[in-house]
């Protein structure tokens, strides 16, 4: 399904509706299965040694995918992630950002399912992987 | 199995060793099976609409689970989140504070399960509903 | 949620709409929060050593989540499996049967979610445990 | 890292340690990231309607990813299923064949971490995808 938003539109969207996010994420790509997220790691996102959290990662996962899906179906859908079954495989490279890739593998009437690899900036080895289910609320 | 840290032994250990989780979290109680532990509400854990963030209850439930297991291995312990499945069943009450309660149902070797449920403190219905593994290093 | 259908119309719902079970599930009990159902382990569940198969886990407590949702909707629903989550935490007792305590933590209009432990006949600590999401259909 | 294994020598392994697994499963291709494995699909692995039951997809990820493991860490491994996230995307084709394509995300000391995608023979929107985790024995 072909994206209906391009990524100033992606970006701006995000700015006006989740003020939170501040500058945490920058969009870097965008193509027919997903995006790609980037984590501007600053020293909130941090733990002891210098490596970036778990729940950070938990929400450029949920970021990424999030703006998979608000590409195709545009601004007026409010996907709400219902599951997020995540690994934590490898420590992140010490204060380095973080690269999330997206795809999307269902993208139905009521549930969009897709898959997430995080990496950190500089290793190749992936640092976590997360699967993601979101409802789509009815029109 | 018995706890070895009681809850100020718990709650020191944490401002020592995770500063940057600040006063975000209260250990209420400390059962034979796991541990209660508050998110004490505020601004940043906050989306549009004053609900607590998905990331933010990620996170709670992942202070708990690795209270419970702190408590029974004591300080000495460093265990690292391997896998979280969390499931978001309802909408939390907006600016409520969260609870989380967790159970432990296996604390092996070199791995410990754990279950936690999270509700938004004033309602029955829980919101949030995760599992979480932990890999316990070597002594 | 109160159940609408009792033990003996479940079990004979089961044995109607799907023969392919055959006898591998007892329903031991029916609860306001869910059921108990025993997997009545024959040869075909098991792994070389007399171990019940991850399988026949999975089967069990997808087994256990339906019954529990269908008892509460009645026999007009079909829901169906959309998500599964399972930890497999320790070794079945040899050529024991298994029992599946499920708890509904949600029954909503579109999803319903639950948590499941599996235990060996014969041992205090559970083998596994499993969450589950259901996609129910419209009306 | 590559594989220490061909596929004959996967084939042998597995009829001679899972008889009960019979002629259930082939193994399609062997690559540098994993495996394929097709699921001849028979009348017990079939729910009403002909389509192939979530138990019969559970069991295909975990031998594809047992498999991809096997073949790296050579035939003395005996690699034990730790924690499965499953999600059921679509309908199955009915009464056709299934195809597993896994790849392995990390093979650590000790545990090894992998995603599977599950297609019907002859779709190309893919069924099921599954991530899955294995603990490894110490040698």
């Amino acid at each position: 399904m072909e994206p209906q938003m391009d990524i100033p539109a992606l970006q701006n969207f995000v700015a006006r509706e989740f003020p939170q996010l501040g500058d945490d994420f920058t969009i870097e790509a965008l193509t027919d299965a997903g995006v790609r997220v980037r984590l501007n790691v600053g020293e909130r996102h941090l733990r002891p040694g210098g490596t970036v959290s778990g729940p950070a990662m938990f929400a450029l996962a949920d970021v990424g995918m999030y703006l998979a899906i608000l590409a195709r179906l545009g601004p007026v859908a409010l996907a709400v992630t219902t599951n997020c079954a995540i690994d934590f495989m490898r420590k992140p490279a010490a204060e380095a950002d973080m690269i999330c890739d997206t795809k999307l593998l269902k993208l139905g009437r009521v549930l969009a399912v897709g898959d997430a690899l995080l990496y950190s900036v500089g290793q190749d080895a992936p640092v976590a992987r997360a699967s993601l289910t979101y409802s789509i609320p009815p029109k």
